[in-house]
């Protein structure tokens, strides 16, 4: 199996649904906005977990397409509203929404992303209980993201953030969607309640695992690779799990927070540090082993194709390298 | 009837649900930030048509408490996000969400606002197809008013702006969720799919006029009632129906966009030019023939306490004058 190969069949199906379903309509330059992020591309993880999911389950991967299309959707719009929240000016190599229409524009092409996933998802052809569980799961996934979302904010400005704190953020912020991928599939593929929590729970842990495992990978990984500076987080200040296992051990680190001004050599160093510490380690640890538990939630399935694929893009995941 | 003793009797549950259906958790400043506006008040205008049109279809209105907390906290939301685009600082005499919490902040509690209606909606004790029309309704209503509030926005940089554009304009940003709150309500309450279009027309015409009566309001209420700038639409250069009539008729006003130096004189004169020039009486006759017309909506209705009520929140939408 030639894992791209087969997150490819799935998502080109999905960026097909994106222009049918949300057709550049009037006022065109909303719709513009709108679509302009869901058409820089990605890899479209989250919707080839869902149609997955709903395979591994027995369901028709095509006949939930358009649920596939809302979840990207969703998961553009925090990436629309996160970008203006965090100044971040730049998404897939290219400006921001915000950087392109203003926060205004990128306010309203957010908002347009969210209500027209739900339009999506409410108009399927499937049975009207099935869906109503996925309208219920996804708002509340959404509300959950804004939590997250929250606590990320909020923890620029709080003087210690504990490693509770900081997974329960993850897990809110990233993998709560992953987890709603997954039942979504499962749901939609008319898998039992018991099943389509277990697909939940896989999807939130191996959602967890990749977030943390993000965090080691920007210390870890080549510039020339990463496609940014590496150690940025570091430079930054940001809390990861990593600075939080540091801190929690007096490990002394010169450049945390400490912005621009910061040399290769200097990096180098702080990241020897981390490795000496053993906080790298205990980030990668601790990413192995919520992918390791994540990926046991599958044992509820049968053995199938669509089984083993899940369990690859899970892998894939956590040990892709930029 | 009193009829502010009918909405009060209505909005006591609506003001109940939104403290349980939305308590402050954690992280409690979101929640703080989300619950800001909603605890500020208004008159629950759309969450009472809602239950009165439950009650008028036969339906029991405390059933439908959750649908019309949904349709409120939605409400909410575009006033949130709208500050922001729109740079208002005061709302309901306070000042607005984003400036207490910053753009982000109010971002994030806009967004939660929106899922936090979803989640309530779609965990309705009713039947799982009628709140699946609901939330298709809901949804779509949603991404119509992110529509009607990009016109407005563009508006502002547009050379000219048509009647038909401005009524288009009016009819997504302010009148489909009148519309919403009176379908869903039937909805909910048993009717047929035909007596829930005919309220939701009842709603969107009801909901259009009212927004033109707003632009009167404007220019003819005394500024002790109106508690702000009288013709202060015509100062900032607002095109509102008075003022596309006027243009489009040749009629010179020169405070027309001048900001602030303008004296009560000038303004006192502008709207002589006005009345004289039959834009405010234009604007008067069109929204009356939309009230007229909304209101014989309701003929499809037997005669009832509700209906009867329905009719007067119609007239009092129309003809308060603050």
């Amino acid at each position: 199996m030639d894992l791209m190969d087969e997150i490819k069949k799935r998502s080109v199906h999905v960026d097909k649904g994106i222009g049918e379903m949300l057709p550049i309509e009037h006022p065109e330059e909303l719709y513009r906005a709108s679509r302009y992020l869901p058409d820089a591309g990605g890899k479209r993880l989250r919707p080839a977990v869902l149609m997955l999911a709903t395979e591994a389950v027995g369901g028709d991967p095509m006949s939930v397409v358009p649920a596939a299309v809302a979840l990207e959707l969703v998961h553009n719009f925090t990436l629309v509203h996160d970008d203006i929240m965090d100044n971040d000016d730049v998404r897939r190599g290219m400006p921001a929404v915000h950087v392109k229409w203003g926060s205004a524009g990128a306010i309203l092409a957010g908002d347009t992303l969210y209500s027209r996933a739900f339009e999506i998802i409410s108009s399927m052809e499937k049975d009207p209980e099935s869906i109503l569980k996925c309208v219920a799961l996804l708002s509340k996934t959404c509300t959950e993201i804004c939590e997250g979302q929250w606590m990320d904010v909020d923890f620029e400005t709080q003087e210690t953030v504990t490693e509770e704190e900081y997974l329960e953020m993850v897990e809110k912020k990233t993998s709560v969607l992953y987890g709603a991928a997954a039942k979504v599939g499962a749901l939609l593929g008319g898998a039992s309640d018991e099943v389509a929590d277990a697909l939940y729970e896989f999807g939130r842990l191996v959602g967890i695992s990749f977030q943390i495992q993000d965090d080691v990978i920007d210390m870890v990984t080549p510039e020339e690779i990463l496609g940014k500076v590496r150690g940025s987080d570091l430079i930054e200040g940001k809390r990861t799990l990593i600075a939080i296992h540091a801190l929690n051990h007096g490990v002394e680190l010169d450049i945390f927070g400490k912005g621009e001004a910061v040399t290769p050599e200097q990096i180098d160093e702080a990241v020897a540090i981390l490795e000496k510490s053993g906080s790298i380690g205990y980030a990668q640890e601790l990413s192995a082993s919520y992918l390791e538990e994540g990926k046991k939630m599958l044992d509820i399935l049968e053995d199938s194709e669509a089984k083993d694929t899940l369990l690859a893009v899970a892998d894939y995941m956590v040990t892709r390298n930029y």
